[in-house]
């Protein structure tokens, strides 16, 4: 299976720090395939080891090449990120059309590679022109520029996010199994004879929709029976402070 | 509009130029309400400043509080990132899911804010109860520690994305219109007659496929005019080299 994981292809990266925040964000999103053509101040590097702490694993298997070409003769599909548009015909496509894309063709055992240009000017046309499609991350337009750790984690992170099955929302607890109906209700019972016993309702008419707030807000809370426990306590103990002040 | 943005919250932010990327990454994404707490090599910060570079508008305005709740008095919806479940009854949410609550809040007049914790340790349980949910970035689980810029990056670009209108998939140009099929089928037509010339076709049965073959990759390509002339060109040079060596 890992070998139809997209390949992350840096072309000329000069900085080492970049080398090894682009390898910690590969990581983060579960690739590890890092190849590097002709990196600026050689290889190994030591800044690129230090910045990619965590992620050692990817740049101590990072293979470097001579030439573009080299680092993806054994790609069937290849998309070049560029902020910029060229003059060249070719389709453009999202972070998230890319990421489709490649676990589509991954899937049917194709292995795909997103190339990354040097730091200050990005790919050259001659580079560009040899990838099916160019990636371009919408951002802001006043102000577009990403540097290559960022961009790599962009990228890498639609890839790992398409496939993800996180539920958008969960409710997390402490442990506690969430209050039962009943548990709920004898709190509230409680507190209603407690702002009964204090006079709490003035106006008798005003009685049925006052409740209703209240009991509205302690059932939106989503207690758990441990909280309606505490909240019994709280009850019980302001009752005693009222008491104690008569 | 602007009071609507969410606000990007740092709790005491350690390094300057951590300040500094998520300024930066804030802005790629058209976020601008930083706020700090006690940020602890004080403010404003020099290494911030050089880091945020084009994000100074970002840095410039930022405003810095003795206390979350005084960083947060404004705000009606709150989030709180964070990598670690605790043990604490909350709403757990994705991104994505944040940036949709967010973005419809927003609409309804209502202020967002994202809280991001401290470099080593995060935001304690104390801030993170202030928040209404748990924002935690799905990442590799063998490796999903993010950098604070980066953790910036990822929620405020999930913020951007999540309202942007780009086509996954566009058709970029050269300026040259697409070829009509008058002019597609002209040059199919003129290297049929080149290759039949040149006895291309020896299995007279097989002409009909191989035909098919060959005018199924130019259709593919979505030529435009001057591509199209450009395939003329090149299919009378090479007839031309034929004759040369007869």
């Amino acid at each position: 299976m890992d070998e139809c994981l997209p390949a992350i292809v840096l072309v000329e990266p000069q900085l080492g720090d970049n080398v090894g925040s682009a390898a910690r964000a590969m990581l983060n999103c579960g690739l590890t395939d890092l190849r590097l053509v002709k990196p600026r101040d050689g290889w190994p590097n030591p800044r690129a080891q230090a910045m990619a702490s965590g992620a050692r694993e990817v740049i101590d298997n990072a293979r470097v090449f001579e030439t573009l070409a080299e680092a993806i003769a054994d790609l069937q599909w290849i998309c070049a990120t560029t902020g910029r548009r060229r003059d060249m015909v070719k389709d453009e496509v999202t972070p998230v059309e890319a990421a489709h894309q490649i676990r589509r063709r991954s899937a049917a055992g194709e292995r795909s590679g997103i190339l990354f240009g040097r730091e200050r000017i990005g790919l050259t046309n001659e580079e560009t022109v040899l990838a099916d499609a160019i990636l371009t991350v919408p951002l802001n337009p006043a102000f577009c520029s990403l540097n290559l750790g960022q961009a790599v984690l962009l990228v890498s992170y639609e890839w790992f996010r398409v496939a993800d099955e996180t539920p958008p929302r969960q409710h997390i607890d402490d442990g506690y199994p969430r209050a039962t109906r009943q548990e709920l209700l004898g709190f509230l019972d409680h507190l209603e004879e407690a702002l009964d016993a204090g006079g709490y309702f003035k106006v008798e008419e005003m009685k049925p929709s006052s409740l209703q707030s209240i009991r509205n807000v302690f059932t939106r809370a989503e207690l758990t029976d441990r909280e309606v426990r505490t909240f019994h306590g709280i009850v019980t103990n302001l009752v005693g402070m009222r008491r104690d002040q008569l």
